[in-house]
């Protein structure tokens, strides 16, 4: 597969999170690499709550990880 | 997308859990953009219980994130 | 909504505990919040397995953070 | 609610195993707090794969928190 | 029930995994002691794609803290 | 089992998403070890809205721990 990703590292939280999506878009395709597949089945899915719910889940998972990566954006200095 | 999230930094744990759910609607919106759409579909996964417990759950998980960020609204200050 | 958290430190294991409750209900009172929908629904999904499991797993997740900022009521002293 | 857990430190790995069994348990029985129902349902969840796994799920995220409030029971130190 | 665990720490990657597989299935072991019904329920869930992504899951939980407990199996020194 | 991990450190953090994969693969392989059901059961799941956002799932902790064991990739220095 191609470079789709560089670095966890991205400006604001904002972008983190979008970078969190995309994340969770790659983890199915990597399962179901036919878009062809994936462009049927996705006018059902989000429609339908459960799955709308399970994708906000992948995501939050994700954003953990983009969060740390970025110090969670602080900007403040912790002294130690 | 306008921005809509400039920092996970919030000054009490009652305002983290609410950047945590406007997190999780976020997971939702960026998935199903069509606003009609989503309000149709609210009802009813506002009354199942199955879809309630879940959207609870991806609360959690950003709440975990948001609080992390927030070093846990600790005032207390470690000394080491 | 009113305030209904204060801080996320507690002076036990057990009060945290139930404060990942009281965490997890508010997840679910934000999405539903009108009370009598949410007491219709509650005998169903507290006699229904699925929904119990799921209720106990977001209260696993907030006692995670929980937990975490009351660094485990650790009471011993690390020596670093 | 009696006192039921006083302290996540537990001896061993094990020891802290079947606490998290204890805290997954507690969970289920804050929602549901009438021993006859959830004895009742207890023989069908028990049979009930998607059940056990999920209940396995419950285990597995407290017990990431005892294991970390033991500092995972590491013997060895670590040198800063 | 008799030792099954002695100490979270394990020599390699792979060996982790192994333990994060044996945490998964004593997990269900807890909830159903009985062997004869978790044999006759195996074959059925060990077909069934939701009950074997929903397994993989709980591994990955494990893993989680397995890794940690093991410092991600690091070889290289860090300095601070 | 063969050796089929050694390390989880990896040069990037795409080559750490498709090790985060392989080990949600193995976790599968581990509970169903026949390749030929595997197999069987793949085209089924892969069209599946439910099965895909699941398995991102199971990917996205992973995700977690392999992005933690490589300090997430970073390259600048952190100063203490």
């Amino acid at each position: 597969m191609d470079e789709w990703i560089k670095s966890l590292k991205t400006n604001t939280p904002q972008e983190g999170f979008e970078l969190a999506i995309k994340l969770a878009t790659k983890g199915i395709e990597y399962v179901q690499p036919d878009e062809k597949i994936r462009k049927k089945i996705r006018p059902k899915y989000s429609r339908n709550p459960d799955n709308l719910i399970a994708a906000s889940e992948v995501i939050a998972i994700h954003y953990q990880t983009v969060a740390a990566a970025n110090n969670y954006w602080r900007t403040n200095k912790r002294v130690y």
